[in-house]
């Protein structure tokens, strides 16, 4: 609640401060947080992407700024709105509620989603909230199941004993109240398919712990929810993604944080994720060689772009990454079922926990 | 458990049928129903997209039919497999499971997920039983909130009980028992935004309802679910599509089917599935005029071809699909938060279903 009232007196005290300038005579203006690559790095002791702290000055009279200033005002607006009603609209919705023609003009506040999209970016950097407590939802996307009891909106909630579904995630995880946690580590994995082949095999009651899926890469909603369970009860997220470089950027994601959303890399970010697999030396160990689907260009000039990131520096993953390259193909986590309809459940995953075998 | 031993049991009497014209001399013969469109139709009797009668001999001994002959037999041995351990994979694991290299030979049974993919296809018509009681699963994706208690896999899930996320729809919902059914009505939603919107405005209470959303075209799994709902206990299907060929297309997919699982109709289709919105002329009754989107080419090319859809071809929907030639634009549903936050929950669809506003 605290923090909800704060994202609203945020918001207020913005007002508050153009107020007075227009009060004062003043050009009325906003200091925007620069969300350029100039002004994003990668911070080796948090080991997190974060923004710089350069800033832009946003003014109302100055044909250049008007336009964005009144946008980002009007999220401000119906920012508050939400939060007063207690109510969440997506992305899409907020498009349309801020939508509407400016009276005595023929000019639309917003014309395009880019555009609100854009303005509600800039709330989150000048308010210092994100979109999540200004009550402006991502996508929802993902299913959860494990030893944890959770409390939200008033019910009580066992993932345990969901049947073979799970809990829906939802795209805002906020509010929930963790009320009992048995688990001793999250398993993350990018494809739904894996994740209900885990369940079956009941993995979470076996190995006490959680699982968790999206869909390719990981929603916002899901990312919250790995974080707020690893660091309130200090659990390590184990993550499964197909061996590409796609895989390892999600897990690089997850841990790291990303370029365009460096800004929230404090709320996103998991340090505790560790990459299970897929890896390169399970390709050999795992007898998946013939199983490799041979990389085009655009994966390996991804692997190459891999390479160069601050956050793959480590010798560790420059000798996976390079292993990745002399293999010349992907391979996916499904391909373990070549082993095995329960391979994956019963010997892979044990075995790679078991032995601490994963990349950090 | 009786359509699961009809599934394993047929698949069986396939193989014995097999065995018996190998023991007798013959060249080994399955009849594979033909997938054309040349035999498939819309029944106006069953309002069903239904699959004819014709169907096509496919020989061991036969350098065209073999390779395929063999793929649909490794399908119908893995199906077994997974039948007999109570497991299941979905079409990507299966694909691995299936593609191993032929003993004394250089040749893999499936090179591509194409092949197995269509393997399983031929085995269903064969064996008479759809994918997911040969225990090969579909994509998983959908979420549902609402006043029914189920039973599924010993646990027992009330719907309205799940705070904002709701019961993640498992792929396969086969085995669910349904224990408590309080409600008069569903909503399927096209898109998890306005699913979140209507479950935070607790519209399934408020309406004595079920909600459920999948994201674009509806899963097999959520299809089924909303089929068996609204089959065993006479429940009306409402649905709300974006105002666009698109939308009306995912329509008319729930109700009558489509041509692509024309096989799977009986086991798939709403009869009871009625056209909620968002309709041409919700847009001018409901002020969104202003939110028509112009179509592409291509929305108006669709739209023409559903207007020759037999199953589109009743005055009403030649009416309607007219009416939205001449709008020229499509609506989102996302449009109507630009009446208000709450203005779908609590205006736009109580509305509509008092008024029995809806197209059929």
């Amino acid at each position: 609640m605290s923090e909800k009232n704060s994202a609203k007196s945020n918001i207020e005290k913005m007002g508050h401060g153009l107020l007075k300038e227009i009060r004062e005579g003043k050009n009325p203006s906003v200091d925007v947080p620069i969300r350029a690559l100039s002004n994003i790095k990668f911070n080796p002791t948090t080991r997190m992407i974060e923004m710089g702290l350069n800033k832009a000055k946003r003014f109302f009279f100055n044909v250049a700024h008007v336009r964005s200033f009144v946008q980002t005002m009007e999220a401000a607006a119906t920012a508050r709105e939400l939060i007063e009603m207690d109510k969440h609209l997506s992305l899409r919705q907020v498009f349309y509620r801020m939508k509407r023609t400016i009276p005595g003009t023929e000019m639309n506040i917003v014309d395009e989603q880019e555009e609100s999209n854009k303005a509600i970016e800039d709330l989150e950097l000048i308010v210092d909230s994100p979109r999540e407590k200004l009550h402006i939802n991502a996508n929802k996307n993902g299913s959860v199941a494990g030893k944890v009891i959770i409390e939200d909106h008033g019910d009580t909630i066992d993932w345990s004993k969901l049947g073979s579904g799970g809990w829906s995630i939802p795209s805002n995880v906020e509010d929930i109240k963790f009320k009992k946690v048995n688990a001793k580590f999250i398993i993350y994995m990018e494809k739904a398919a894996e994740w209900e082949s885990m369940h079956e095999h009941r993995v979470w009651e076996k190995q006490d712990c959680v699982i968790m899926a999206s869909q390719g890469q990981a929603t916002r909603g899901v990312r919250r929810l790995l974080q707020r369970l690893s660091l309130e009860f200090n659990l390590p997220v184990y993550i499964l993604v197909d061996g590409d470089p796609w895989g390892m950027y999600i897990y690089s994601v997850l841990k790291y944080g990303s370029i365009s959303l460096a800004h929230m890399s404090e709320s996103l970010t998991i340090p505790n994720a560790k990459m299970l697999g897929m890896t390169a030396d399970d390709v050999t160990k795992y007898n998946l060689k013939r199983h490799i689907i041979k990389f085009k260009d655009i994966d390996k000039s991804r692997l190459k772009q891999l390479k160069g990131y601050d956050w793959f520096k480590s010798k560790e993953w420059q000798t996976e990454l390079g292993k990745w390259e002399k293999l010349g193909g992907k391979v996916e986590l499904a391909a373990l079922t070549a082993n095995g309809i329960s391979f994956m459940a019963e010997k892979y995953l044990p075995d790679k926990i078991k032995n601490k075998d994963w990349l950090d």
